[in-house]
């Protein structure tokens, strides 16, 4: 299970001061994701995602269950590394995924411990941070991650469960 | 598009010594083949495929189009590498995908100019050559093809259009 909340800040270079001081810096990169809707099914209304991703450490296809947190973005996650975004969004296009929405981020990853912690930026969104544990006792790691939060200065912040794509596409209306 | 025929064979070893005389061998390997049925539409009547290969080249998932021809087995084709089968079987598992048989063959391939020459063999289905050009021009592609196949003393053979699948799930089915 991917144990996840997320945080709209309005200060990166604060929360980015905390985590040089204690956590390990991992990388920084442009992440394209490119989301697809099920040919039968409305994931819009699942609460699924299918995603391929391309960034400077390879292309990863991505299937994300539903949420099954009230708090949290937790859900089951699948990936594969594949060789070749074209063909494989050729090959879903073939099988009657159409295409749901892209989104584009500037993001810096930082480790500490099991938490991943990733400063996102996208451009006319906003800056946030996702906090994530990879764990199979998701009430433990959820506790593990709200304290991380709490370090971090986003404690008596709420989280936000939209995804980025939700984001994106609003940003897309209001427009 | 792959332009494709293939014959039922009594006596490799004479096919065999024709390749090694003017063709080059490339490979000799174990083929493991998963095929998928599509959550809302029925391959069988749409006459697609999907799979997942594994072999000691790697894994690849590829998706055929239908047969766009009587005669042979020619149909679009695309295929991506992966890192791991089990995982893209679980994610293909939970966007609906079903399993509609597994495949397993022994393969030697060989290659003369732009033909690929596989000869095949299937425990308790038989053996089997399939001849193969990669080309936009689908008639000259079929001339050449099967020429190709009279050259190896097939000419007076019928090409088969059944899918190793179908032929497994034939065997299974009788049994």
């Amino acid at each position: 299970m991917e144990v996840e909340i997320k945080f709209r800040i309005s200060d990166p270079e604060k929360i980015e001061r905390i985590l040089r001081d204690r956590a390990e810096f991992v990388i920084e990169k442009i992440e394209h994701d490119y989301y697809f809707n099920h040919p039968c099914r409305d994931f819009r209304e699942t609460d699924e995602a299918l995603r391929i991703r391309r960034d400077v450490e390879g292309i990863t296809l991505t299937y994300k269950g539903r949420k099954i947190d009230l708090e949290t973005k937790t859900r089951e996650e699948f990936k594969v590394r594949l060789d070749d975004s074209e063909t494989a969004r050729k090959i879903l296009e073939k099988l009657g995924f159409r295409k749901a929405g892209e989104v584009v981020k500037k993001r810096k990853i930082y480790r500490d411990g099991d938490v991943v912690i990733c400063l996102d930026h996208l451009e006319g969104v906003g800056s946030f941070v996702e906090l994530e544990i990879e764990s199979d006792d998701v009430e433990d790691a959820k506790r593990r991650i709200f304290k991380y939060a709490e370090m971090l200065g986003l404690g008596g912040e709420k989280s936000i469960r939209k995804s980025y794509l939700e984001m994106v596409l609003d940003v897309a209306d209001s427009n």
